[in-house]
């Protein structure tokens, strides 16, 4: 049983080979099917395998469709690849992918510097996608980035957010999240979000993605699950942000995620010890030191479910 | 006024000086003074100066009496000293120090591994210390180190900290504060403890003391102030724990915590550029990368005041 004040679970979908991956060099695809492999044993429920974006933009995801065949070999998980387009989704669909993640930027600024289109014309675009992932019988999530703050316009208006969450539901999106893209918030703004964007729609399916970028993405993760949300990402070994970039920084840590949730009593269906090895490779595949303190630390011996 | 759920204000003791020194190299007390200058410039109203304890032991605070005198001769500041034995109580009072914290350790393997006594026999020492604080009119904090986990021992009981935190207040703590040592304890675990505290102690002034070792420690600190505590710890940039130890994490930095807090309004009487600027001043005095993730990253731009 979950500790009070805790969900009695939290969906949790492991991003590192897709968001983890995509602004470091390019690794093999045979190093990536390891990695894929390392993070299906931990036993999480749902994997973004890859994205179905420009291979010019995003040389790290050149090899969606390989990545994504050997993906949908194995059963037991809903798989899922991110597109920023209808050609995108289009691809995605075609290689057999039937969970579509359709980013949409709230802030003008970003959406214009990631995709050349306003968040109008992204929004636009969700019909379209809606109708090819639909037409297949597949599921459709819309990520709203830059949800909270952009990096190039400052804080995104809460009414900004919370009108393409609406939009975008109304168009056809099965499930919403909203994205931290800069690690900016922190977990009173997320309440205050998450509420807000709830008083508009109603009780719907809502996800959140954080990264650790200011150190406060587990606590803004904690703060979301409080608000109702129950779908969090995250990437072993807080895999994500570029080394060589100063300021950078991945997202929260699957393990160190998993680590409070175990305590609390919270299933996640995740294996802390499969979850642990699994930040272990991916750390040994790119190849320099991940974000994850846990990681460095290593778990602390324990009773099995022992939540004292 | 804060957000839902936040107090009004959070008492923020700055540790930078004592947990997050005494594990580095030593450097010069010239060094310290512009540390704590630093930091004093940040508005933090309690500051943990330096340590009174064998110089042996812990070389990096051998020039406790020094920094001490610097440390009293700057107004407007709650000054503290560590101490780990009646004789370093006696030390600090007579250094001029009028808020003495005492640390017992919960669990029998840390104790005798930190000061060569069992729990016990540091309780039993209280005695002794209260009087000598008292004696000068000062106060007495008992922190209690390993009060979730002990590195030799495992899990420590929750009635075992009770017990600590009970017959130290008994003997004559003012004040207590609940010591994550070695960084192990979550969010659910410290709203439990907490409340196991002040079930049997009732609405006692409680602190506590979280390092991010398993990156869990902003989190913590949030469902501690949830808890009911209101005073935390915290280390300009996270410093604290070995460079050269894999695995060693510092405590949670002062600027990511105040950074959430910042958001939530929650009144600290920190300054947040001057807080970022105290940690690059201890990244720059301790010539190595400290573990601040907002201090790598920056902090947002963002309208004062602001906490959408």
């Amino acid at each position: 049983m979950s500790a009070a004040g805790w969900p009695a679970a939290v969906d949790v979908r492991e991003v590192a080979l897709r968001d983890g991956l995509q602004i470091e060099q390019p690794i093999s695809t045979g190093a990536k099917i390891e990695l894929l492999e390392a993070i299906v044993a931990t036993g999480v429920r749902r994997i973004e395998a890859t994205a179905f974006v420009s291979p010019r933009a995003v040389p790290a995801m050149a090899d969606a469709e390989e990545v994504a065949t050997h993906a949908l070999g194995i059963d037991g998980v809903e798989w899922s690849a991110l597109v920023a387009s209808p050609g995108g989704a289009r691809r995605a669909v075609d290689a057999g992918l039937r969970t579509i993640e359709y980013v949409v930027s709230a802030a003008d600024g970003h959406s214009l510097a990631n995709v050349r289109r306003t968040t109008e014309e992204a929004v636009a675009a969700i019909d379209e996608i809606a109708a090819t992932v639909h037409g297949v019988g597949g599921r459709l999530e819309v990520i709203i980035a830059t949800a909270w703050d952009c990096p190039f316009d400052g804080p995104t208006p809460i009414a900004r957010t919370v009108s393409v969450a609406r939009r975008a539901r109304e168009r056809g999106a099965d499930q919403l999240c909203l994205g931290d893209t800069i690690g900016t918030t922190s977990p009173a703004r997320v309440i205050t979000l998450v509420e807000a964007v709830r008083s508009v729609l109603g009780p719907v399916d809502l996800g959140a993605h954080f990264h650790n970028t200011r150190g406060t993405g587990i606590a803004s993760a904690c703060a979301a699950l409080q608000a109702g949300v129950t779908r969090l990402d995250a990437s072993v070994g807080g895999l994500g942000g570029c080394p060589f970039a100063p300021g950078a920084s991945g997202n929260i840590a699957t393990e160190e995620l998993l680590y409070l949730l175990d305590d609390a009593g919270v299933d996640t269906g995740l294996d802390a010890a499969a979850t642990l090895a699994a930040a272990a490779s991916a750390q040994r595949l790119l190849g320099h030191p991940l974000e994850s303190n846990l990681l460095r630390a290593g778990g602390r011996s324990r009773p099995r479910g022992r939540a004292d």
